[in-house]
């Protein structure tokens, strides 16, 4: 009852090129908290707030892109039941046993038709937020360290076939669809955010030509304020800023768009609105998309629709 | 799957002495947008950015207080299976038939140990935030009527057996816990913060020996900023407060307590966390109890554990 | 003694092409309070928190620009010693009478080396901001009627011989220098930040060939929250925007540029630090200068240097 | 011309009654920057964005309160004149050599009729922000250790005589009145806020039997949000808290009042508006005095009217 199923994006893993620059950039600029590396040479990372053992995971590649995006469910039961789904789904999902990824049990991986590798697992190890769970205080050392997001929120993906996409997320997942783009012929969904709680978007799909395509993973900060200093902190450390600071019409969310040094695009943002499964999803003509995307502006940015990895 | 079963606070009904100043005071004041009225002299009340037909009604009464909270759940087969639950549960739920309030359907409701009058509901009409559902803009000019929270939030209720009012929330409705006060034996749980989704809290309890008697109910702003400014707001309009502008160190949340005319307390805040059930309550000891309520003072305000309708 | 001479620039007037849709502009988006017109058919505008009868003032015209900018001096006797030091320094002023403008006593104007008209006056009505002077509350309803900046804060003029006009503004005026950038050439200064008091500007000045253009008039916001809020309202009513929202490393103000509808650019703006004249004046070079315009996107956006009226 | 005579607060010296515990606290809690020692024994620090060595001094003694606080003015000349203003006006100056403060010139002091110790001096070593004068950023890491004000910014003493001590600032220092309290006659002033430059206050005296009283000094902070900040970093630091988070309606600046370690009342604030000597002073009734003080909650905080040091 109440939360159940799929509860949030728990872990992406995303290639860099160079893996070196890449932590210092990780960890002293966005000030994401290093929890561990593996055999693999994989370093994993959480936000300050994060209680699960990590949710970004740096692998060294030659190209720069998304690995695959997984999501937490309730329990391992849930887990089984999802398996099960998705393979009556046609989806043929792959179990991956516990402990390839540090500190967290078997993981059920699928393809969806963007090219996406997809992973469900539901159990991770509480490391803690680094406050006690006893008369907690509101915030820690590690929330002032770079820009120090709360969490890993969601990944925005670009690929072909993002209708089928969306009905595996709702009907096999239970997801729920918030908001949405049309296409220039008015009927077309082109983009879609989608929310496995009472988040804005735990996931969001542009349809693109080329599959398996990453346009951002995103990172929560705590207010407007907030994702000034974060672009203070781009400027100090020579970070390449794509757009913002802003405001997306869509989702209200207030924004910057930057890339590390492999140039993967991350977003960290703050606000938006609390939605729930029983309303309405928010529909966004083609014309005012420049509007949803840059709300004070309302300027298509060409990079959005071009710039992925 | 994901967010199902109960999903929110959809409704509390509150007894007013003076229903005209009530009027005035919720509508001009407090900010909220009046629905309707009804035959039996109801008044009907949302927040601006809530899409249901009503969230808050003002039912006038010899004595303030909290006649029924209700709580929206995800569709009418749950609905019906919740009625199962709770007669299983022993709680003998009585059925009120569509249309006893104003918009909405069919509601069923139970007492609880703590002696509250709880009901669930699926349906009521959705009349919209004021913003179109195509190309909406972020807040509309009902947001800065008065002190305008974004939606009715929690209640907090005191009353007796709130250790039992616990288990029927979480065993029979789905909820989890997500903090708790500890009373000074350094075990009894004192008081409870329960989440149906990720608001840190969707309805609270503190034990109390007189039942069903109401602490608060609160309303949801969007910034620390826009705290300051339902304060200076309610010093305009010479409204009571109790207590804040401060933060808990509970929920993290940033407040105001101030009492509407007839002396129901309501709350003003903004923030605390995104909580998940898969994480460990967090507790405070009584000791720590003072910081809990108020952070940066560490003051138990006596009020708080004295003053309920 | 203390803050003596110029205090504060006291009005602007500015042409427009359509003086019914700037009306409607200024006061309904911008949210200025339309305080008069005179019988050659100006329209006279406060920001809601100044106390003088007149800051922003509208001619119709067949270009758009600025014809004067004002500053408001300590008090008569001081206006006549000011009106000595021109002539002294040879910048041949010339006395406007009282009541040329509405509610403002004598003028005396003189024409910079940039080719701005630049006027000094003693004496304007106060017609307070709206708030008694007996228990004042810290705000009231027209600082939230539109983005309603608190008060008209400073203009950036474009124009040559910027190194004349900056020591007319020290040597004559009182004035102190804040920041500054280079030119290409490291030496030269092609942009001029000058404050009177302790603002990070009031007034600034950029060399450029073409004589007695206006860059923008800036007008000050409470918060950076506020700044977002002038965003919003800028993107429900069409205003074309030029840069921002963002944060200028020069005075680090927060920031949005944006245009009215004859095309003169306004600011508004929020934050910075508070200068005094014993302070080091800070130097940006070009180089650095689209940091010190864009702090985040170090962005040198080429209508920053090309689009003046 | 503009800002002449006295520029500002440059220096409190406060007694503390252990100076290593003091230490701690300004430097680790409060986040001042310590800046050096002197023979006596007095330990200097400043605000992280203030430029001269020293603004806030150390000295330790057998009771708390203040020895004295400084004001810089333009330069020497205008010392030498105000030395001699003073004895004109029979406040018998005292002449203090230079370097009897660290990095600071000659300083002329003299006794208010309140009994407080008042200097002037013109020189003191610019030692930085930490932030290079050749292309800066907005804020450096030492803007967030600790609580880390941007600026001393003014203090309020208690003592008998104010309507003697008004006419010495206005008249003899260039001060003027920004907000006053008439007391219960509703004529006698019992409290005044008194301004040199644009800040609401640079100093602020309280009608009270006793001489030489201090009742806080105040430290700025640069928003709303980091005076919430301030609160959170009091209570992990298990700071004494006297009143707030809260909104003056004097000066309508956002406040904390708080106690270090060894008694003595200190301010983090934010806000407030900017005068100019041609506004008339606001004024408040012994009444409204509440509302003046804790806006939302209109309460005399007892401790306001009675703890000094």
């Amino acid at each position: 009852m109440a939360l159940e199923g799929v509860m949030r994006p728990g872990h992406a893993q995303v290639r860099v090129l160079d893996l070196d620059a890449s932590i210092t950039f990780y960890r002293d600029v966005l000030g994401l908290v290093e929890t561990g590396r593996d055999a693999q040479g994989r370093v994993y990372f959480k936000c300050w707030d994060e209680r699960d053992h990590s949710s970004y995971i740096l692998r060294e590649a030659e190209s720069a892109g998304i690995d695959f995006l997984g999501f937490k469910v309730r329990d391992e039961a849930t887990l089984d039941a999802f398996e099960k789904k998705l393979a009556d789904a046609g989806l043929d999902p792959v179990s991956v046993p516990a402990g390839d990824l540090l500190e967290t049990g078997r993981r059920v991986q699928f393809t969806l038709p963007s090219g996406h590798l997809i992973e469900l697992f539901a159990t991770k190890t509480c490391v803690g937020n680094g406050i006690p769970t006893l008369n907690p205080g509101p915030w820690n050392e590690q929330s002032e360290k770079g820009i120090a997001p709360v969490r890993f929120d969601h990944a925005l993906l670009y690929g072909p076939n993002i209708a089928e996409v969306k009905r595996i997320f709702i009907e096999v997942l239970g997801f729920y669809l918030v908001e949405r783009v049309l296409g220039e012929d008015g009927s077309t969904e082109v983009a879609l955010w989608l929310s496995c709680g009472q988040k804005v978007h735990d996931i969001a799909f542009v349809e693109y030509p080329e599959p398996g395509k990453l346009h951002h993973c995103s990172f929560l900060m705590d207010s407007w304020e907030k994702v000034l200093r974060a672009g203070d902190i781009m400027s100090q450390n020579t970070v390449s800023v794509d757009i913002g600071p802003t405001r997306h019409g869509i989702t209200r969310g207030c924004t910057i768009y930057a890339w590390d040094p492999s140039g993967n695009r991350f977003e960290t943002f703050q606000g938006g609105y609390y939605p729930y499964p029983d309303y309405e999803p928010l529909t966004w003509t083609w014309e005012a998309f420049p509007q949803g995307l840059d709300y004070p502006q309302r300027k298509l940015h060409e990079t959005f629709l071009t710039v992925v990895t």
